[in-house]
């Protein structure tokens, strides 16, 4: 029995607000649970200068939690003067799961910034950043393609992501805090619609974990990423 | 004619949605119209070293600003590894004018720290803050005395803020971010109920003003706190 | 009784020395009783990337305190690797102060940059640094129109500075450290000379002031400040 | 064919040097092909004061590269200020991948730091540390054993890295820096003896992979570490 | 021929102003030439924790040059946020320095930092800086001993230092900037009374020096070190 | 008796494997006895941009130690955010003493970086550091000439580098960490091959030295570097 009397295969309720933010070009507010997580994309027109004139354009990721996001109050990173190593585990993961699924050279010599900022955290902060970038990002590019700037769609698919888990020996869909903080197995899939597979993060908490486990694991990914895909198009008509 | 179409001495739309955050002991979502601010209020009982043994508490304040909270993207303050000049001088004022109606004596041996993080600007983002504040704080210290915790309320009195300026050659209430980027004159009035002030900080843009100016504004500002402290006392019911 | 003997209207001894650096294009060391501040005026003929091609210059300024200026000795903020957030919150109003008399276009294409470093610290180091640093700049722009790089005076007053504040229930003139940290109020205006405020910031330490106590204190910094101008004429000539 | 010449199953010569640093308690210079990394085990006989009192020790890991490791040469992370996200990713896979082994509570209260320096690089750097670093963790801990300050031995078994991918559209086994920098997917799998996975990363780089694609890589995995493991077997007598 | 019109053993007008800080415990004012240093010496009865419970005490030097002490403007240390390497260079030296002379057993528990700052800088601010930093030293070790917290002095004797160089093929004594910037070699001479050395620094610039070079160097710094002791003795009488 | 048992005048075993590293253009591993620094030279042709566009280049050092190459761990200076004093020292040395042999106008404009990291630590890193780094540089050199791009070897002479010291009352060569430790004098000698000085650094830790002292740790440090002088000949053939 799961602490939030889930079936294993039950994603939590999931929510996404396009266009929550009013100044962004895109825009969401992605609610997995209580997990809110909001992304705002942000276009520039022009790259950094190590990627000037390649004849692509770029997109990154920045994570941040507000310091009372979670049970207890932790360090405000910007006071502390740097960005733990989790933060920037997770940005890097953020930013390369969006890039899977544009083409940069389509996408044009600009720059997408996609801030993904925990309002509220109960597990799972960084699938559901993941699944609401791909709304930012959808909603971003729409309007540089309604603005005539852009022809051909450099958005070659949805991306979304999930965590699995074994706790109490059972393989569960999207932990909440209390499952993950004493689950076994700690996985992180990254999947694009059709099946195929962007990242996989699985690590051994307590027991090491094998083959089979990896598997019923990511049969439980596909299940919450075909909700999550579902949901995207359902908020963007895309 | 103010671009908002507002009359001088008009506010914007004020809302105040208390217990917005899940975790925090206290919190309060703030809107001066579009401006939008979370504040949440963490209790902890224990003090940083140099304020120990003294048979008092601590009120303290953080700021912070999403990247995209505004027209245009900012840096992100954790990955720049500090803090702006106008973040620690927004944060001190907080943390300055909740102190101001906190009798930290009777508040104890604990800390509370006010997190305001800016979720979406338009400005007066520092006084929609404090007035938050105050909100968050009110839930907080509630919760300490319905523990028993406490006896006698260290809360004493309610503290608002609220921007002035001169616009156009007129005195205005309550400058939204196209005022305030071409306003002659700025400034943040924090007050006490009852007419005292807490504190006052203006500074002339473009021409100086004088005296009458100054008194000016500050009639203006008693509406506007006015107004706050009615909002204040019916979210808490204090 | 002020602890120093002085009237409530009386400023403390008052001294500068204009010149008083052997490199700089101005210099004043100011006094303002046992509070000893050096402003040095560098002028450099280019413009932080941020502000070049717009047909203007700019004046800033940076704030220091030797580490023993104090009566207990305090961190060295290179040594700390950061300015504390008083630190950027005078350099911050110094440079304002300094701009509000300034017309930037007549300037033209250059940076001055005004380091206000605290040699001895007794209260006020901010207001004498204001007043101070008016000389310096003066200093400074009669050099750059003496080599005819300028022909029209982009300085278009003077400015100064001086804090008031209420100490035992009186509002009094130019605090020093001891009234300083037991005052109920401390506040710090910048006038211009004819009577113009550029910048009032007024805090109450204990119990909250009101707009009559606010409006005694103009009436002293005024009077404050007329000697201060005095003073920067004598030593300018200007 | 692979640029090296190598069968698809096939590793890079290994060798490993044991106590290769005077000092340490433990140590190790692995070598995967031209890949060198020495790893120094330290034992601290006190833990951070986040850890203390639990009734159990620690196993952590920092990593380095020296500056010319590569085939350009690297800004220096101490002269930069701070590290790498990258780097932050790989010191945590380490000190996750040694902790999976290591029986925290039969340590009891000392820390072992894990320092994962690379001499040279030529892909692979961090499967090369992990593999390593149970051979310096095996010595130091031997030697507080041999010490009679540990009875039981607290290491559990052994664990070993090894990096898979697909090169050219087949699945090669432990990728240098030419495989590396072309790869369609790289993926770096942490293996205890038996088969049990610790950990396993897997990231398209180009097109995403599927779930076959995943089982191939990790049955290269299986051979590679087999191979890793006899290694550590011959040169620890363990 | 010097550029100053100086005798090749001629040191610069030589000024010592003891006293000169209102609150430090031990200061001197200290003038080699134009060029002129601060030094303050404050006495805290704790030590830093690596240092306690030793049965001594430390004697440590902190260095800094204010921006426009120099020709051109230079950055604020505390700004960028480190110190140069020039500057940790500089207060190891003047710490090593002075300690030569500090018997830090006699000292008892207490630590004395000494605050070098360079109000204005023409050639040679270390050598002045350890010079008047004894001065500071001594002032502070009496008001210790007067306040009977200490019996024996432990303060062995004097030190002093000087820079000398080969100018235009000449060896020299007491480098000014002009000078210091074109010279072959550049010497830095930490002598006790008495002809000891405690340290010397030398550095070939353009050509190398040989042992007579060197040799010669140092009867100069004899000659500027006796008139230095002397002065060290007229100001504090000790 | 030294702890060795070596001659006063006797060097510790000398080793130089010159071309260590696969990837950079120059590169030794010295020995000095139990002291091993690996040193790197990286040739840019482009110039950091204070140094453009003046017909010259630049040879720059930077000096790290692995955390575990002493005794006891040391932090690791990544992870601290910054060099240590000593760090910053002892890059500088490196730095200047390269240079003295090389003509930065024949080097053309292009930068030559040697990195020495010290692998394992028993006294003397430095002076075997600036040893080693001839031989990088040697070797970087000559790579650049064989590629046509110099005619003239830049390369005036070799440096070397030894320390010296006074240990139980006998001037001793090239002290290891037992001796340096307990040393009364430590001087560090840069010379050049014919034996022009450097640099000397020579500093008193215990009790200060004389002249006579300085002259005979000059005369051990010539036997010293004669001996580096030839092993550098062997190696490099130049």
């Amino acid at each position: 029995m799961r602490p939030s009397g889930r079936a294993p295969d039950q994603m939590r309720q999931l929510e996404m607000i396009p266009g929550f933010s009013a100044h962004a070009e895109g825009s969401c507010l992605v609610k997995f649970g209580r997990t809110h997580v909001l992304v705002t994309a942000s276009v520039e027109e022009r790259l950094p200068p190590w990627l000037r004139g390649q004849g692509k354009g770029w997109v990154t990721a920045e994570y941040g939690m507000l310091p009372r996001a979670t049970h207890t109050r932790g360090n405000r990173e910007a006071a502390k003067g740097k960005q733990s190593g989790r933060t920037q585990e997770i940005q890097r993961l953020i930013g390369r799961s969006l890039r899977a699924v544009t083409d940069l050279k389509l996408l044009g010599e600009r720059q997408i910034t996609l801030d993904c900022d925990v309002i509220q955290a109960d597990g799972g902060t960084r699938t559901a950043a993941i699944s609401g970038a791909w709304v930012a990002l959808r909603l971003a590019i729409d309007g540089i393609m309604k603005a005539n700037s852009l022809e051909i769609d450099p958005l070659k698919g949805r991306v979304a992501a999930v965590s699995c888990g074994f706790h109490n020996g059972t393989a569960v869909l999207d932990l909440d805090y209390d499952e993950d903080s004493t689950a076994e197995t700690d996985a992180n899939f990254v999947l694009l619609e059709g099946g195929h597979i962007a990242e996989v993060q699985a690590t051994a908490e307590g027991a090491a974990f094998d083959e089979e486990g990896l598997l019923r694991m990511m049969r439980l990914a596909r299940i919450g990423c075909d909700e999550i895909f579902a949901m995207q198009h359902k908020v963007t008509g895309r």
